[in-house]
């Protein structure tokens, strides 16, 4: 494996060996050590002296079920802080198989709109500015169109290109469709300053890393899966995807409803697990339930959601998408969700972040809960590069500010997502510490057995499971493969061990978490982060949320205390 | 003198003895000591936490030369830290004439306009959603119809009650135009968020602060005066105004020039400060060059700009408006400049923040340099409140957030003012390391006697400046008075204690200097600024000014030292 270092200015590029303090390091860990030891943490993300990071995680590269994950970085044009946006879908077995352990993107393309590709010969750049201003749905078509189905690409759709701050960068699915985004703080709004409209991947096919102990590999892959396959969860995962958590979060009080001013939504059932697996079945066509992004991954979460004449809306519809973009927006229909979410996509936007804009913007007065309709019109406000589009693409916290509402869920610039904090306080207490700026992905507790509503012990259970976490996120493990290693903890040590020929404990994982949330904290810490920022907004510490009435009540001094580790 | 405190919620109040701590306190320093001994650094400043406080210096109400002026803070919504700006005019005579040492606003007011009225007798709500939405001259005039022409007052226009974080809060001069603004880091959206559109000061005439020692003070006034009268600045102020220090920032190439793209403006004559003397002086009616903005002011620094018709377009322009609204906007047009004046200010907007924001729209290409008109149109948009209209209105770090722009003058999200930090080197340190953000006010040093062009050196300068300036803005003086008492130091020390009864010492003005910029620095250390915040924008540091050529290369480890005091 070796690290490729590409400065855009001149388009030249080096392949260097992977230093040995790189070594043990991988995703979102060596995101941190890498923009630790390269990227002045108070330079501009958007200007020259950011970069852009690829990394595959620790365990890339060997069709491990769902465990190729791949994890982008840089500083967050959202956040101001570190920023690790992972995804599934083929990318990050992609860098594997061409060897690459980290690929760094130095310095900005001068003018023009250029593919950045990448194939074992070497580095190469072709226009793109017949790529300019398209959706990601098309640009990944012409994608292929031009270099075949087999490539693997990563792009940016408008919004990147706009260096909007709700911008992700998006990357194929196995079908090819540009359907998995790293979509959180903003990384589209870094590649577009970068002036890369897509990169592509050109492996030799069958490349895989090579491994010290195969046997050892074997078996230790063997054990995961099967106690993956045996874990409830992975059953459940499968028939009913991500939206399997929405009932249990309506439930505590916790989904998100017009722009988190309730936590149940009458509704609900409209916006369910089973009311969406019964809609998929019985449309057949291109709807599917279960669905996987990227290959040898045992549990199929994805779902494709395809309309009454079963052609594809969009894939996947998930959770946090239906939180933000549904009850945060008073929509019950998940028609009209599905179709948000694929104009979201398209434009290369996070929907998180998009949907508590929309929330935002709705409490401005710019629209009315619930009209679907005049959402997909704001939506198109972007697409047009609009000042109203501009701002609402630019994520909640510009769009209060701009419009002068109080009521914005964000903690470091970033929106929450679908889980809200007074009711779910140990995700609240991720949402205020987390390095990466409020993100359920950083450290979700609502599975913990807890009394959420409770503030004393979220430390704790927010603590373990953001170095989960982050250390999942360094081995490219998607965090429902986190169900499998749980019950098989040894096994990570031993691919690790197999792969590498290292010799790690059982604790791995949660060292690789520690030592990442550590690294990002100091990057954050030099960039100008202080306790001040690991807040939730004060307006959620004084205004109750229907129907538990409560508020976030876990102290400052607690959550002062989080990293003590 | 006492403290009035009133809680906007239930619209009660109570009038409280000046506790000994504060004592020793006044304007600036004032501000500075009750923010952090009452409002939690890290709140949110629109929020119901936040205070916004009035404060005349501590030498105010003596009508002794340009020394009544007043401190108006809070936390600003610009900045994130604390926050004073301060104007002349008659507002904070009128606070002592009343009693006020401080008025301290708590809280919000639920709903609906208001003007918060204060007389001998107490503190009066009277409703004012006839006044809302209007400018600040018909805000004014509507004032003075009601309550007669001899309050004073304290409002804000459609910006501030839009709570844009440009907006100010604007304060009747002595002929009753609103016309001298609190302008900078956006007190006036606190105000709105407040929802007072005007505070209405009736005193009783006549009504002086007791004096300790009427003749000590009487001779240490004419002291101050006579030394004053004698300074050569004092006639080139009141011939010239402000804008006499034009001419030497083009010839440092140091004025905004086109988003501050370069620092020599080639039309400078068109707007230099002697065309403008001689248009007034030609143009007659109801221009005039020299005009008092409060009573007793010997320098009256201030001017009149009519139009050919002899009608009034705006009081005062200043050399900042000129740099911002003009050469940083390639408009060499003073008719045009003091239009574009009249409309941010009947907004109640800083016209520094607003023509900071208008030079980043122009690179996004929203409209042309120089073309004025279009310039008024896009300051339309903020009347009408259009998405556009609120970005401009949120600041230069807004637009330039919101259209993706680079090269955005922000220190601390506040916009430079019109001295190009690069080759005027000292005032960069002041603008990357006040409390206050980028800020001319916070320590001048173009009139230094150094190099301003060499790195060296400078934070002794700007060190001594804010330590000065901050002084001057706790004792209610402005800095241009401030060439009387550099003459005649003693001065303040003798008027504070004939006034007070106090036994101070010469070094009187920088001993509340340095603890003023001391007490800031807290409350913005807990507010959760770093030295990451003091630092001009990185683009400063690499893209170098013509025709000097001049990079910002400061140092960051001396701008880490400017407060070792």
């Amino acid at each position: 494996m070796e690290i490729w270092r590409i400065n855009l200015l001149d388009q030249s590029y080096s392949r260097q060996p992977v230093p040995v303090e790189w070594e043990h390091f991988g995703g979102r860990g060596l995101l941190a050590r890498i923009l630790l030891d390269e990227v002045p943490p108070t330079c501009e993300p958007l200007g020259p002296n950011a970069r852009l990071i690829f990394a595959p995680g620790l365990l890339v590269g060997h069709r491990i079920s769902s465990c190729d994950r791949l994890s982008i970085g840089g500083k967050s044009p959202l956040t101001g802080g570190i920023k690790e946006a992972n995804a599934g879908g083929t990318t990050g077995h992609a860098l594997t198989s061409l060897g690459i352990k980290a690929l760094i993107l130095e310095n900005r393309l001068p003018q023009g709109w250029w593919i950045l590709r990448i194939d074992p010969e070497g580095v190469h750049f072709d226009p793109a500015d017949d790529l300019a201003g398209l959706g990601v749905y098309e640009t990944g078509a012409r994608l292929i169109e031009r270099y075949g189905e087999r490539i693997a690409a990563s792009l940016i759709g408008p919004a990147g290109e706009m260096k909007l701050t709700g911008a992700g960068i998006q990357n194929f699915d196995q079908d090819g469709v540009p359907a998995r985004i790293a979509a959180r703080g903003g990384l589209g709004a870094v590649m577009g300053s970068k002036r890369l409209k897509a990169i592509v991947f050109q492996p030799k096919t069958g490349n895989q890393p090579a491994l010290v102990d195969p046997a050892g590999f074997q078996a230790a892959q063997k054990a995961f899966t099967l106690a993956l396959l045996a874990h409830p969860q992975t059953a459940s995962f499968r028939d009913y995807g991500t939206a399997a958590v929405g009932s249990l979060a309506n439930q505590y009080g916790a989904i998100p409803v017009r722009n988190f001013s309730a936590g149940s939504f009458d509704p609900m059932e409209s916006i369910s697990a089973d009311t969406l697996r019964e809609l998929l079945l019985a449309r057949g066509g291109k709807s599917n339930p279960s669905h996987a992004c990227m290959a040898g991954c045992a549990i199929r979460c994805s779902n494709v959601f395809g309309d009454s004449a079963g052609q594809e809306v969009v894939s996947p519809l998930e959770y946090e998408t239906i939180g933000l973009m549904g009850s945060n927006l008073g929509i019950a229909d998940l028609d009209m969700i599905a179709q948000l979410n694929r104009a979201v996509n398209d434009l290369g936007l996070d929907s998180i972040e998009t949907g508590a804009a929309l929330g935002v913007a709705a409490d401005a007065g710019l629209w009315t809960f619930g009209d679907g309709e005049r959402a997909l019109a704001l939506l198109a406000e972007i697409q047009a590069g609009t000042a109203l589009g501009r701002v609402l693409g630019s994520g909640a916290a510009v769009t209060g500010r701009v419009f002068g509402i109080e009521r914005v869920p964000v903690v470091k610039g970033q929106a929450l997502s679908a889980y809200d904090p007074r009711t779910i306080k140990g995700t609240g207490v991720t949402y205020a510490t987390s390095p990466q700026g409020a993100d359920h992905t950083a450290g979700l507790t609502i599975r913990a057995k807890v009394d959420h509503l409770d503030p004393n012990g979220q430390i704790e259970v927010s603590r373990n499971a953001q170095i989960n976490a982050a250390g999942y996120d360094s081995l490219g493990v998607c965090s429902f493969a986190g169900f499998g290693f749980a019950a098989a903890p040894e096994a990570i040590r031993d691919l690790l061990n197999a792969r590498y020929g290292w010799q790690v404990a059982t604790d791995i994982l949660q060292a690789l978490g520690r030592k990442t949330l550590l690294l990002e904290r100091e990057f954050n810490r030099l960039a100008g982060f202080t306790a001040a920022d690991d807040r939730l907004p004060e307006w959620m510490t004084r205004e109750a949320l229907p129907p538990k009435n409560a508020v976030f009540d876990v102290k400052p001094s607690d959550l002062d205390r989080l990293f003590d580790f």
